[in-house]
């Protein structure tokens, strides 16, 4: 039987597509020549195992909504795309256990909607929740604004149910707030974009929802204002739930609309009591102010979106750095695009140290496009020399791939190598994604 | 050249002994034929590398005070003891980036202390921090009672420096507080029990000390209103500190000093305000008091002891079970405890549904020696059938070895042994250790 019989014979003849352009955030774009919508992580099994036996590669896809081609098909072979997303069922919601276990197709919104409307909080908060899917989020091991106080995803995750080779459904963890009798699979699992196995289900643990939030904000004058501000909260006594910065290109891409000029550099702390809130205004200091935090992520939410339509393209990319080096990176990012005759911004969590480094371009100009291309892998060196990661968030996915390689040492890029070889021992879980040294 | 020519050779001769016995706190015991003391991460590398090109089992030891002999001796062939106490810097302490860099062989103690002097906090709190060493905590990925809020030690990692086969340095992370590029190595090491490597330093997140904290307590007639009160803390909005619960048999043997009549069961939640403190007073119901944390916790540390101290030994368990099974699980720890004609209580982290079920012995009297042992495995019976853990802190060491099967399937548990062999291809480190499985 060939792959569409098999794959029909799963999942029935109205769940499979040839020829499927499948692309993400980041403008890379593939084809999988044949994809397959499983209604069940049993169904997902069945095509793995039938994949595996058959040296059939094997793409998961879940919303298309990240930055670094994990979800793009690069297979050199035949290929097989699984779409999780009628795995969308709820399987359980018990507000007053704190947790839920959710589908991997189960909408990134609809999690945090459930907990919201359950008093309770899911503080993951990756962007585009309407569009991206729980499994990805896992894949990824997604952050957000909220991750400085609360934490990556990983964090929220006590189980993961997922198929890996050559197709077998497993559980690592499950509706426990503790468990150390093996190895943490389930934090291996998660963060491995697919390359290891399918995540098809998830157990979220949940935390009651702050009764107030309030946006704390602050403009300055210059870089190093702002990231003296930044140290100032650290010094505060509070962990404020977001420590955002913006660096004044965006800002005038996107003016702030709560304030009348547009300051070169902007702090957003977010504080959940009054004390809080004062314990922040005082560190942000002169000119600190409130306000709404509706207004304010609504307009936060769109700076993204401004930086993209400045030039008709952007890359976003999302190095890290030891946070003494926080303001050197900003910096240094601005002079990496100007050496490249590139507009350039950056924003991101300035309290965990890592850098939306923006390159705007237009897309129709070809040598703009591969000046950005260079101006990642400047990008990229500078997050190493500083003692850095080249992904706080996205992932190497199919953008990054190679990039692990100086970051690690020879020694840990083959213990990754070992792993993967371990899990996957005929490499056919998301081929190109996650690849830790250039190929020679 | 020999083992003990080839360990005096790297850590000089006064910091290698032959026959060393080495024990901890779960009354195991083996001896070690060559325990050397490296000085360093550099000594640490070159006796793995020695050790693993002449096929010499390798033990890493911390502090000793684990509960599963995880650090006992258990070569079946030539062996080599690591003592990691040497290593025991502090590289770097940075209070206003609320970090830490560490050698293994730091004490727990140490790393709170100077935390603590720096108006910071390090929350893992595992016991026994004089004696216990971070290299050990991070080995396990201890808890404590102050995980309920602050999560397991892995949570307050951002990197690890490690030893890895055949002898290499290598590091997971770093000053980072965020970092998705590779695989999570660095949390797959953590809890790994040495068996997959020696963690010879950590960099450690911490956060800014709570300005407070004030337990709430209150005793209750049965175990069923006790639970109902771990429920009510649960849905008071607040996130307690911690969530402890004590059963009434070790109370009568540590009489709480803040009560005059022992309650057949105590819960122990800790605010970190005045307005936590009245939600918490009011979801713990009538009777429900404030008292000194010094006075509290020094008592809670003696409750361990006074255990021991009834029959002269005891076995404490750490079972963790889904949240809705706690008053059953504790219900059923009494049980096989009667049923092996034993003393038994239990006491833990209710929140995080974890019980430290313990049976008291006499330890000269061999057959209740052998009634212990017989309900220890009925525990993790008890534990899998709920769908639970064997264990939530201490690991599977020596003690619960093979016990990993039937909490998870056969090939959940292969896919463990895959990673084993990919990482320790020769099986030498932490031998007897971690294993998954009941040997064939």
């Amino acid at each position: 039987m060939d792959l569409i019989g098999a794959a029909v014979g799963i999942v029935g003849g109205a769940h499979v597509e040839r020829d499927v352009r499948i692309g993400d955030t980041s403008g890379l774009l593939g084809v999988a020549p044949v994809l397959a919508r499983p209604a069940s992580a049993r169904e997902v099994s069945e095509l793995v195992a039938w994949a595996y036996a058959h040296d059939v590669a094997i793409l998961p896809v879940g919303g298309c909504s990240g930055y670094s081609g994990g979800v793009v098909p690069a297979f050199d072979g035949p290929g097989l795309a699984i779409s999780l997303e009628r795995l969308n069922r709820v399987r359980s919601l018990e507000p007053l256990l704190w947790r839920m276990e959710v589908e991997a197709g189960v909408r990134t919104a609809t999690v945090q909607r459930l907990a919201r409307e359950n008093g309770l909080y899911f503080p993951p908060d990756p962007g585009a929740p309407e569009q991206s899917q729980i499994g990805g989020n896992l894949a990824t091991n997604a952050g957000g604004p909220h991750t400085f106080k609360y934490g990556v995803t990983s964090r929220w995750v006590t189980g993961v149910e997922a198929v890996i080779a050559p197709g077998e459904l497993v559980r690592f963890g499950g509706p426990l707030r503790k468990d150390v009798a093996g190895y943490d699979l389930r934090g291996l699992l998660i963060g491995s974009e697919g390359t290891l196995g399918i995540i098809t289900a998830a157990w979220l643990a949940l935390t009651p929802a702050p009764p107030r939030t309030i946006p704390v904000l602050a403009g300055y004058g210059s870089i190093a204002a702002g990231v003296e501000a930044v140290e100032a909260a650290l010094a505060s006594g509070v962990v404020p739930a977001t420590l955002e910065y913006l660096e004044g290109r965006c800002l005038q891409l996107a003016p702030p609309p709560f304030l009348a000029v547009v300051p070169r550099f902007l702090v957003i702390c977010e504080a959940e009591s009054d004390t809080e809130r004062g314990a922040l205004l005082e560190a942000l200091g002169e000119g600190a102010f409130s306000c709404e935090p509706g207004e304010l992520w609504r307009w936060r939410g769109g700076v993204s979106l401004a930086a993209r339509a400045a030039l008709g393209e952007k890359l976003s990319e999302d190095i890290v750095v030891p946070l003494d080096r926080l303001g050197e990176a900003i910096e240094a990012v601005l002079e990496i695009g100007a050496r490249h005759r590139l507009e350039t911004t950056s924003w991101g969590h300035a309290g965990d140290g890592n850098l939306h480094a923006t390159f705007m371009y237009d897309p129709a100009d070809g040598a703009a496009s591969e000046r950005v291309q260079a101006a990642a892998l400047e990008l990229f060196e500078l997050a190493r020399e500083l003692g850095g990661s080249v992904s706080g968030e996205h992932g190497l996915g199919l953008l990054k791939a190679g990039q692990l390689l100086g970051q690690w040492s020879v020694a840990a890029v083959s213990a990754h190598e070992q792993v993967k070889r371990a899990l996957d021992p005929k490499g056919l879980f998301n081929p190109g994604k996650k690849v830790p040294r250039p190929a020679a």
